[in-house]
């Protein structure tokens, strides 16, 4: 738990979404791309530094892909407006390139998130500003 | 007005947000900070790649700044909850830096807005993917 959340009661809704973003982390060092497929919306759209915005077929597109080693969370802002939720994350990543390669990374990441019809949270908008250290 | 609000009603909400839009870009291309700072709210968050996250102190701090010269911006998605907002917008920027050198960025923002006590819709946190063309 974060000193942000200390004295103050977490709504169910922010416990949820933080045990999604926990989970994000988890699949996503054991590249368990089923398991992270399940935690954004089907229209969901990542916007990354660079890059043409990707959608959820870029996890099933298969491939090599670099490979979360560790990671750390620090979630610096969560406000939940009903079906709708709005966070802002800052990551440091170590991540391994399909060359053998570790990179530290590091950034913010701002995230728009909904409550899908089953009661769950996912991951809806999400702006990643997470680049390489140094 | 974009084509995704076409035989829909705009709401006065969201018809206030794509003014504010408009605003930015006309005091941008100005280089009117003052007005600039209208437009945000004043604890707003910008974040942008390989930066420290900065707030309004940013824009007065004065000193030589990239000017915008010409800008388009294209909103891919606009929503609006009660007080507060997301947009995700497209920009296509010609900024012109102080040893005369001008270049071409575009990208996507990512904006979350809130509507203060004076019921004005302002910049609340911002995630700017904006980069240099090529």
């Amino acid at each position: 738990m974060s000193a942000h959340s200390t004295g103050a009661e977490v709504s169910n809704d922010e416990q949820a979404i933080r045990e999604l973003v926990d989970k994000w982390f988890d699949a996503s060092k054991q590249g368990d791309v089923a398991t992270l497929l399940t935690l954004m919306a089907d229209d969901v759209i990542f916007m990354t530094p660079g890059r043409e915005p990707f959608g959820k077929e870029a996890f099933t597109a298969g491939g090599q892909r670099p490979l979360l080693k560790e990671g750390t969370s620090n979630i610096q802002e969560l406000e939940v407006f009903g079906d709708q939720a709005w966070m802002r994350n800052h990551l440091d990543l170590v991540i391994e390139f399909p060359n053998g390669e570790s990179k530290r990374h590091s950034g913010y990441v701002l995230t728009i998130l909904k409550k899908n019809p089953a009661g769950q949270w996912v991951i809806s908008r999400d702006a990643n500003l997470v680049m390489p250290k140094e």
